[in-house]
């Protein structure tokens, strides 16, 4: 009996928030910024080959991102990697994953994941996929997975549930509320966090496109009766250049009434910013992150230290700073200032062209 | 007519107080730390060879550095390096050349000079220097240049002069005073740094030698006999692991009875510091020392900064900091605690080893 079960990894983002770290050639899911070891996407690859057979994974990425997911994720064969030859948003890139799978197998059951972020406890996060998979099989459900908040983040999309039971219907969906209203939401208990990772099965989605996404349906339909390789390029490549940019939540979500969720706690963070690697790295006894060998901090705390290999640092009389430095690129600012980095970059990139961005 | 004028160039230091950008294998006088273009050995070069012709050159410096030194002044030949050992304070280096001088020409002229100073009137200093040799070709005196003080400075030597004559005795030589003092020998007028410039009859030196440093005298007198460049080795070698390391200053200069000095000014500083480079710099509009392209500051004041050719830096909120990128070694430090860059090395040191110092 076929494993119906198939795990697609959007790994399409260009994040420029860890520049110097992160740039357009090398973006944040290929990066390893915590020092685990291992690369965003190849951690995600790994959660998911414990339910998910290798074969049955696919990955959405970027043309230019394809050798680099490939070197990542050996196990996959490049018919794997789905190349969107422009971003648009999560939908279009759901859209194309879900025509494909529906060819391959119409009985497909369909998680939908982002590449680059952390998950501290996989086993507890397991089980509620589990839970999850099992729910969507046995129903014509879009499954979400929440996240408890630990704090009024102004960043994130908020999920709020109708009643207390484990799986919950979804009341609605609210992005990046203000500060006073993601502090109401939290008294509530009624929000979670919206982590971005979905489940259902292909024909629900695809029902779906069909209902609140007709022009998306419209342009990526045709990948399901693709022939070969060669037409189904083209058709993306039409079907990308044409159709609106737009996210899976705002498409889909907000406005499909069969949305379900499964809030739970396994130590989520999108690790968008250098402060929340900050808050999920190891501190010495001053609270600096900084690396295990070649760092030496004097009159020193609060701060996050980035070095390429091999290199070392003698940092003195920082407070709540950032250091990156990488071959081409040293970047130091205080931590309160790291959403000045898009500026940083764009005054880069008017004088010295694309070349370190 | 032999041109009886010589130029010693002492270029054996190993200076720290540049690290991460000096470094054993790359002491300050093979840097370029100001930007200039060109590094502080070929600046004394130039600054000399336009009174002395090359092949009238001496160098001494450590067995390694040989070869650095003949990559800066391509000018010269092999025989002209003359290698210690070991590093034994100016004494024996002044010993070393000089009675390698009295074999090649009995009535040498000699300039001795530091490799790593910095001096913005050649003009000026060209001339104080003829004269000085005219003086010191003319009487038996062992003579220095002395520099007209611009602020108490405890760091360096003073030389008190007797009277106001251009070219006057010397009544006596102080080392590093403290700040009190200084600040008296400034009000006095009597007192002028101590260039580590010294001009005199290579006769004249000898005789010095014979009478206060009989023991340099000894080891070192054999050169002047030495029948080829191996024999000259072994004395050398000999006499550098015997001789006791002292300065010329303290060894003869404080000693001796006809020592003059003639006082100027022209621009000079021994750039023993990252302060003293940061005064020597051209600043930005907010007083900073940083690399005319690729170094973006915001929110930054009085601070230097340092950066591998190619490399760009953003740097952001830093109030008088010293930042040294180097292609293994980062440095951020305070300007105003640049004197533990010594206590950062020992450190790196303890924990590294030598690979980075």
């Amino acid at each position: 009996m076929a494993n119906n079960k198939y795990c697609v990894i959007m790994a399409g983002g260009i994040g420029t928030r860890f520049w110097p770290m992160s740039r357009l050639s090398r973006p944040k899911q290929f990066l390893d910024i915590l020092g685990t070891g291992k690369s965003f996407i190849r951690h995600t690859y790994e959660r998911f080959a414990k339910i998910v057979p290798a074969e049955n994974f696919l990955v959405v990425t970027n043309d230019k991102y394809k050798a680099q997911v490939l070197e990542h994720l050996p196990e996959l064969d490049a018919s794997q990697i789905l190349c969107e030859p422009v971003g648009r948003n999560t939908a279009p890139c759901i859209a194309y994953a879900a025509y494909r799978l529906m060819r391959q197998n119409p009985d497909a059951e369909m998680i939908v994941t982002p590449s680059d972020h952390l998950i501290l406890n996989e086993e507890d996060f397991r089980a509620i996929i589990a839970e999850c998979m099992e729910f969507a099989s046995t129903h014509d459900a879009l499954m979400t997975v929440g996240i408890k908040p630990t704090r009024p983040e102004t960043g994130y999309g908020y999920i709020q549930v109708s009643n207390n039971d484990p799986i919950s219907k979804v009341k609605c969906f609210t992005e990046k509320p203000n500060l006073e209203l993601a502090q109401v939401f939290i008294q509530t208990g009624e929000f979670f966090w919206n982590s971005g990772i979905f489940i259902w099965k292909v024909r629900s989605i695809i029902e779906a496109f069909e209902k609140y996404l007709p022009e998306h349906h419209a342009l990526f339909s045709g990948v399901m009766r693709a022939p070969d390789a060669e037409t189904e390029r083209r058709i993306v490549e039409t079907a990308f250049s044409e159709c609106r940019a737009i996210s899976i939540d705002y498409g889909i979500m907000e406005k499909a009434d069969n949305v379900y969720v499964r809030c739970g706690e396994f130590g989520w963070s999108d690790v968008g910013t250098w402060g929340s690697v900050y808050q999920q790295s190891r501190k010495d006894r001053y609270a600096n992150a900084i690396p295990p060998e070649g760092c030496y901090v004097y009159d020193t705390r609060s701060s996050i230290v980035s070095l390429p290999k091999e290199k070392i640092a003698v940092i003195s009389g920082l407070k709540e700073y950032i250091v990156v430095d990488t071959e081409d690129v040293l970047m130091i600012c205080p931590r309160a200032e790291e959403q000045n980095i898009k500026k940083f970059i764009d005054e880069v990139k008017f004088h010295n062209g694309d070349k370190h961005i």
